[in-house]
């Protein structure tokens, strides 16, 4: 291969990508400066303008490029009720149900000691206070007072997603916070044959 | 999800790379912007540069910087062979053997009918002229004159890579150009068993 900087520069920065190695960053070099240069000034001007604007939500965290982002700001949401996801793609996917009129809290994260990820790292204080205000003398409001009358939990049904759902329930019921699962149970369109033992067990338990 | 247009911009910039769909496009965004920001602005700036500096080697047609590539420009190399190769990535798979000193000419393509490439799609044009240059009163030079005396075919073993080699081996014979092609036969290290039918036939054709 000829040896040129540019080119190399842009192999291995494309292996910043999740799920890319130096060959997938090879090929999509050569793709792009071979057939799609607009395209990749397109990637660059997007990943710039996106890294420059997008911050957190101070409400929920998500990304966003205001101060309050949209789902937070729409006025027509029920308030009183906050589903905790770990990411903004497990927020899309609840939106997309159409199923929930409540607002989010997105923890970005799950709980990961292995990965040296810990309570501090996916922002569940500033869960915490959203949850349960203080008054203006530092005291936590009282239950019937708060904005936020049930939290939802819908982390993933793995086993750091379970995790993090256990603290934070634990966190939140001990501060008279109602906290609430997503059902566990066989899905939708599945034959009982081929649906895990575990599963079925959690749709025994929580039949209705 | 929050209705963020960065986001959005960026996650739809993402899908032009190949092989990647929207999802994948969603999870390289998010994953950029919560965890490697410094990652994303290095690909924008890698990608931008590339884009504004990289050319064609006016010699071999391959992607570089420079109006001639660097193998293009060693002469510690053997000019008188010259190895047809369809991408870079190739170029660099032969190089890696380290058991060619001589020469390369980058398609950048193959012949393709069905996607509605052509010879002109592909600069065979630039590859004939190169291996018969003509002279001053435009007539080509006579083969003893040359400075290349060998062609070697190294496009791929596909339907593709095979047609590309026998257009470029008719019109180069008919130009009294000697052409050689890689040689097909069972890989190294691989078991007779487990190698197709029509690998092993040319391996008897061309039992040596």
């Amino acid at each position: 291969m000829a040896e040129s900087n540019a080119l190399e520069g842009l192999t291995q920065a494309l292996r910043k990508l999740p799920g890319v190695g130096a060959k997938s960053a090879a090929r999509m070099a050569f793709h792009l400066l071979q057939h799609d240069k607009p395209g990749a000034l397109q990637i660059a001007r997007a990943m710039e303008h996106a890294v420059n604007s997008i911050k957190h939500c101070t409400l929920c965290n998500t990304l966003t490029e205001q101060e309050v982002c949209a789902t937070c700001a729409n006025l027509q949401r029920d308030r009183s009720k906050l589903c905790v996801v770990e990411t903004p793609a497990d927020q899309a996917a609840l939106e997309r149900t159409r199923a929930y009129r409540g607002l989010y809290f997105v923890l970005m994260g799950k709980l990961s000691p292995l990965d040296g990820i810990g309570p501090h790292d996916i922002g569940l204080q500033i869960l915490f206070d959203r949850v349960v205000p203080k008054d203006a003398c530092g005291e936590p409001l009282a239950p019937a007072s708060r904005e936020v009358q049930e939290v939802i939990l819908a982390t993933n049904f793995t086993a750091e997603g379970e995790a993090t759902a256990h603290v934070i329930a634990q966190a939140l019921k001990s501060r008279g916070v109602q906290v609430t699962r997503l059902a566990r149970g066989v899905p939708v369109g599945s034959e009982l044959e081929y649906v895990d033992l575990g599963t079925i067990a959690h749709a025994l338990i929580d039949r209705r």
